[in-house]
């Protein structure tokens, strides 16, 4: 019997993806339908779905649910849910469509067929409906107005300017899952299904896991993070994120390498666990940490570390916005909340009085005892070969990072984020 | 409305400290009554009823709920407790008793009349009865032969010679409490009552707090232990026993200095409360480690901090033995189970290769990159004036230290613990 904490939504893992005859009858029958290309965001969203990452959706959203979503954090049907998952079409695709029509969806990168969709509604997504999304899911105490958050929204938040690029029509419907990409062999032994990563916790006899989001090099301060939960927890499960990130953030293979080093060199390897999922960033801070939390449930986490300005980007968020939301959002019952809770953790750095890693909640010394990490600091060090400061990275990581920044030559300027620079 | 757990049993603080009219009344109708001399840990614990840190006990137990606290950590209603709480007579004290009579009980060390018990039960305390206890009481995996323990205990167990030196009788029943002694003069500001320490925690807005129970000088493995703890509750109380201690460890006021320094020095000052509590040391080990959570549930802490060989003396018992116990216990339910939960922390040190504090559960490295820490080390090093290693403690407690280490004449020899010295 299973000690860990169940699905999301009550349903057990909800998989949207086929196999054996089902998945070749399916996969014939999708040759004939017509194809709507996907976005990346949209291609990694049908993966969770198939996975049963996204327990229990198993639609992309109709209009009702996408607009509760946006609105009160729930579904129709009064499950926790905190941000919108759906599917975008051009007007002429969708007038070509029929309600009740099964089409085909496409990853245009590689022309695969990803999954088939029975399209139960059609609706537009006009420019006022993204805007009223992403204000509901983008805006945060960085941008308090309406105004401030357009002023540079659109030319500065990734997240917001994948809303704004959306196609005009959002197709809904339940989905069937052909395929999960390149993601099983370009991440072979990292890329997890939750069934795998709750067979291994299960293996283990863990109850308690943390989940740490990773999608930047993991360097002392993720560490550090880490390590309170394995010291608190019975395990840690070490979650990078594989699909897209912004330009200037460091691939997931590199990354994936610091990790295993990191592991290997300063972890006990029997309390780690490392997996990947296929997602890409939204940057939409505390909604994103909401998703990354429900999702990382259905991966058998009951705890998911949130530090300082998770999932943000630019100066958007407040520092522990995503960490004081989960005190707001609504908590149905029955298996319709969300179980997993945030392991909350304050701006941490190593002190050099405190003679170790401390964090704004323990650590009563001044700025200039402390040396302050951050994943944009340190890329941006490395990338202009610049000299670490001492006990910033740990060896061994920051080599797998220089040797990565040598090969690239179009450096990205890296915007440096207001707090991490210690202001 | 606050935000704390509930006290242990489903009653409320059951506090036998009288107050007012009633106390008047009551130090006037004692002054009559057969004064029994009680031993400090019997004065201990019934301070302990008068200010409902024993909830919900309000009786020196009689025979039925101390056996059935031996066998089964339950009292006769089915609500846990896990080690007797009991007063002793001498044959000649007790003959003189009738059953109904009202006694007063009496500190023989300052003669002062500390409360007064109705006697509802007297039954013998037999060498073999005694032994019983002492079996199911305070034997561990260090002697799991009643032969191996009884070769030792006599001599080099503290809690058991206090139990088979009881006097013969035990007496049960209600008491009513009229002082807390000198505890309120002696560690004023330190010494707290439950209620007086669930007010300063509802007054922060706490909900999650973690009790750090403290005999020794906090050394930096205490220090770690609190910072994790800081790092995930609301707050930390640090808890130390200002009663009695065994020969050669060091008094309560030079520990408060300590602890006092050490917060100043490197804590949030803020996420920390200093408390103090009446109790003697019996050094029960993984009974007592339930004993310091049941009574921290009192106090209005939710987890209970429990590191390597909590409340252990000597090799009685095994390294962790004191934290696996918490998944072997009973769980009534109604109120009547323990809520608060421990904080399970491995064997702690600081780690030159990691670079800060670790534990076995977190750091890989060898014996040779860490400096092992351990209260009976510190002290030993520290009477006998040698150097500590780098990292080993905080220079500002280890001044205080070595102060009084210097003004204490009767050098006691300190027995090294197996495991403590890195065997």
């Amino acid at each position: 019997m299973s000690n860990l904490i169940p699905p999301h939504g009550g349903k057990g893992l909800t998989c949207c993806l086929l196999e054996g005859a089902e998945l070749d009858a399916e996969k014939k029958k999708a040759e004939g339908l017509k194809k709507i290309a996907m976005s990346p965001r949209e291609n990694g969203d049908l993966i969770m779905m198939g996975i049963g990452g996204f327990s229990p959706i198993t639609s992309f959203m109709d209009e009702a649910n996408w607009k509760s979503v946006c609105e009160s954090y729930l579904l129709t049907d009064g499950t926790f849910w905190p941000i919108p998952v759906t599917m975008s079409a051009t007007t002429e695709d969708a007038d070509a469509i029929n309600i009740g029509d099964d089409v085909a969806l496409v990853d245009p990168e590689t022309d695969e067929i990803m999954g088939t969709m029975n399209v139960t509604e059609k609706f537009e997504m006009t420019d006022e409906k993204k805007k009223f999304e992403c204000e509901k899911v983008y805006m945060g105490e960085g941008t308090p107005t309406a105004d401030e958050f357009w002023k540079i929204a659109k030319d500065d938040h990734p997240g917001v300017q994948m809303v704004m690029d959306q196609k005009p029509i959002s197709l809904a419907g339940p989905v069937k899952v052909l395929s999960e990409g390149e993601f099983p062999t370009k991440y072979a032994g990292i890329y997890m299904r939750p069934e795998e990563s709750r067979k291994i916790f299960d293996e283990k006899g863990w109850k308690e896991i943390a989940a740490l989001q990773l999608r930047n090099p993991m360097h002392r301060s993720h560490e550090y993070l880490c390590k309170i939960a394995v010291e608190v927890c019975d395990g840690v499960y070490i979650h990078s994120l594989v699909g897209n990130l912004k330009p200037g953030d460091i691939p997931a293979d590199v990354r994936v390498k610091c990790i295993d080093s990191l592991v290997k060199n300063y972890f006990v390897e029997d309390n780690v666990v490392q997996g990947g999922y296929p997602l890409d960033m939204r940057y939409a801070g505390p909604r994103e940490a909401l998703l990354h939390a429900t999702f990382r449930q259905n991966y058998g986490c009951s705890k998911m570390i949130i530090g300082r300005d998770h999932a943000g980007v630019g100066d958007f968020y407040g520092m522990f916005e995503a960490q004081t939301i989960f005190d707001e959002i609504p908590t149905p019952e029955g298996g319709k909340g969300l179980l997993c809770t945030p392991l909350k953790i304050d701006w941490t750095f190593y002190c050099y009085k405190c003679d170790g890693m401390a964090s704004l909640r323990t650590c009563c010394h001044g700025k200039e005892d402390r040396v302050l990490l951050s994943g944009t600091v340190l890329r941006k060090m490395l990338s202009e070969g610049g000299v670490l400061p001492d006990h910033f990275g740990r060896d061994e990581v920051v080599a797998i990072l220089r040797e990565y920044y040598e090969g690239v030559t179009d450096k990205v300027e890296v915007k440096l984020h207001g707090a991490a620079t210690g202001k």
